[in-house]
């Protein structure tokens, strides 16, 4: 994928400063950045591809950030949680069940940080490179019993009001197919009521009024490596939107920003494409802090709500983790696998060689080129197949390990920066972190 | 292996006090903790261990300590370190290759923290579960071009005089083998020369004086999880001779603690090994706490040289990870394996049940009876294979999962409290932690 551009500005020197602002009497913005699955290991995996070995290591956004570590098991009989169940605690302060959006174990619904703000007039907004009807935007904006009710977590994204305003100013990321599907499409109805609809970055950039619903993809936004960053430039609109309105009202804001396919690539066991999204959202957050080095009354928190894959960088007793190997990938398995289905064998080593980069022995191609596709499966367990095939071989040559295709029980990194930040210290459960979000909205 | 006591004290509400307390003007005592292979990953599964589902997590420890997060990597073309790197990294501030006891990449001795502190007339110590000649206390006392000069380590730390003194005031562990060997032994030598040599824990628990070598196996303590804790009692004989030293002479003190082993159980991907040590650094530092509580004055450190194993709490895609089943284990696989070897295959299921105490399928149980030991391998051979095949069965049953019998390039948590600890704050390199210390002692 080549080298990144470090995403880290100058802003070392002055972040102290921000970072020592005492309590201020004024409620602070909220910027909650969450790396979906970005579990601590996916952050020294991120590290580490933007470093050399032998050179000094490079610095990243996270660095001077990192404060504490969160639990973040579930109300469950289980210590693994999903996305829903840990949003929900992020966004509620409440345990709850896996797939539980916003509502607790008793599925009743609970009042979240976003929804407390709107009712004392803050401006409030969510951005995800997932469809936004996904668990972790839907934890903090509606109330279902089931993480699937996608169709329902659109239309209370559409229908449920504020008194004449709906929960949020801004809303970007994928997801059109939920709003405008066969048995109902809201767009032409939300035009009417004076929400801006964009479906392309320009557009966006073009937007000078909130309120404002993005919806830039089907489901899920393309994933970083294999299209272009763009969590950083709906950080930049949503956030100079958010801080006009802000200016004009007086009212802070409150603005969540997922890192939602993260954990995607860590289900397909894809470290290229994990760094290619922990990137995205390494960048997203250097423009969070650029934000808040000119509007120092600005908490960030930054905090996963897991880790997935159970992703390390060590594999089979070799001390090598070969992060110039990884960074040469230039696609996502999903890109990759497809296109070498329809291709024949004879041509797999042509099409592959020149987008991993990795120095595979012809014993390993041999391997791959002679994989089994019994003739009776369909183009979906061949792709199965397949993709499992290069997660072996790219874990092999690149020395990562993967020992789940879904979510661990590990503590994730908590990091935070402004106001309140130092309240988040140390080892703390998930449920803290949303609890002291509803505490500073007021 | 049945439920610990939670190894927290008491301690939680006065300890905030005593992490406020300002840089003193009299240097602290420094007691640094390190949790060979002890990645974040093992502070997660220790917890979940001392806790059940659906009921309020266990406090441990680390909890209120944790400040940061460490890269671990050495100067060397990888990123993932071995403890000899690690552990010069940590007593000299200086990154080295490999294999490195206390000297840089070029070979040259570097100043260790213990050393300086020995200059300056601090007290000193170390204390390892491994033998007292491996790599890390090894680096905080003597130069080697190499880590496997377990010999010429002995030799060093029984001959390397300051003024009168030994390079240390008490040096407990195992390791009489390199002490006393067929070419030399320096027991009576030492003897002699003032040196307390003990070599069980009632002869410890009895010295009244410094300096002292306790020699307490020929080489590694056994596992805690097969004989009995014992990180604890070390500590707090340790502390109570220097602390009475330090009474004495006025003069602060250093001392070393390693839980070595955390390590080891990582190597053997052995989890209920790994949270018996882990349990028993836990309360090791619990003493080291309770020490603080009487002397403010005291920095408390804890990291780990690198995390060992690519140890997750989750495997093979399902959304579990059964701390109970951990716990109930009650051997590490190095007891079990060689006596499963000593028995008939008839004998394995009622030796193992009882032991491992795992709800295991009838079909588990048949594939572990019927695995191949091909008669022309010799016996360590078929230890490794049913070693392997137990490994492979307990994380299935247990949903543990490893990625690699070495170490991994992930970082480690920093923890610490007492003057200085906010030092210690963000991502660090593990060299700053070294530096630290290095200008603390004065």
């Amino acid at each position: 994928m080549g080298m990144f551009l470090s995403a880290c500005g100058q802003n070392s020197a002055t972040s102290a400063k921000v970072e020592q602002a005492k309590t201020p009497s004024a409620p602070p913005n909220i910027i909650f950045l969450i790396g979906d699955g970005m579990g601590f290991e996916f952050i020294s995996a991120y590290r580490y591809a933007l470093s050399q070995p032998g050179q000094a290591l490079a610095a990243t956004p996270f660095d001077e950030m990192l404060v504490g570590a969160a639990t973040t098991y579930p109300d469950d009989d289980t210590w693994v949680t999903d996305s829903a169940a840990s949003a929900t605690a992020l966004a509620t302060g409440v345990k709850s069940y896996n797939g539980a959006i916003g509502v607790d174990s008793e599925q009743h619904p609970q009042q979240t940080m976003m929804e407390k703000a709107r009712e004392l007039g803050w401006h409030t907004g969510a951005i995800s490179t997932s469809q936004v009807t996904h668990a972790t935007p839907a934890s903090f904006f509606t109330h279902h019993p089931s993480r699937q009710m996608y169709n329902e977590i659109a239309d209370s994204f559409a229908s449920t009001k504020f008194g004449d305003k709906w929960s949020f100013d801004v809303l970007l990321g994928g997801g059109m197919s939920y709003f405008n599907r066969a048995d109902k499409n809201w767009l032409p109805e939300l035009s009417q009521q004076g929400m801006h609809i964009v479906t392309d970055y320009q557009q966006l950039a073009n937007t000078q009024e909130l309120p404002v619903l993005g919806l830039f993809a089907p489901v899920a936004l393309p994933y970083a490596i294999d299209a272009q960053p763009r969590l950083a430039q709906l950080t930049r609109n949503a956030l100079r939107l958010l801080g006009e309105a802000q200016a004009e009202s007086g009212k802070p804001f409150a603005l969540m920003i997922e890192g939602s396919k993260i954990d995607w690539c860590g289900h397909a066991n894809d470290i290229a494409c994990a760094i290619g999204e922990v990137n995205d959202f390494a960048q997203a957050l250097q423009v969070a802090k650029d934000f808040q080095q000119e509007h120092p009354n600005t908490l960030i928190v930054v905090t996963a709500d897991h880790s997935t894959g159970g992703l390390t960088l060590g594999q089979g007793g070799v001390y090598e983790w070969h992060s110039d190997r990884v960074m040469a990938i230039e696609n996502s398995l999903e890109v990759l696998v497809p296109e070498l289905l329809t291709r024949s064998r004879d041509q797999w080593r042509d099409y592959l060689q020149p987008r991993l980069n990795l120095p595979m022995s012809d014993a390993q191609w041999q391997q791959l080129l002679e994989i089994e596709l019994a003739g009776s499966l369909d183009r979906s367990a061949h792709e199965k197949i397949l993709e499992k095939a290069l997660v072996a071989l790219i874990s092999e040559v690149t020395r990562t390990g993967w020992t789940t295709t879904g979510h661990t029980a590990v503590d994730v990194p908590i990091m935070a920066t402004g106001p309140y930040a130092e309240q988040l210290r140390g080892y703390k459960d998930n449920t803290e972190i949303g609890k002291l979000l509803l505490q500073i909205v007021r």
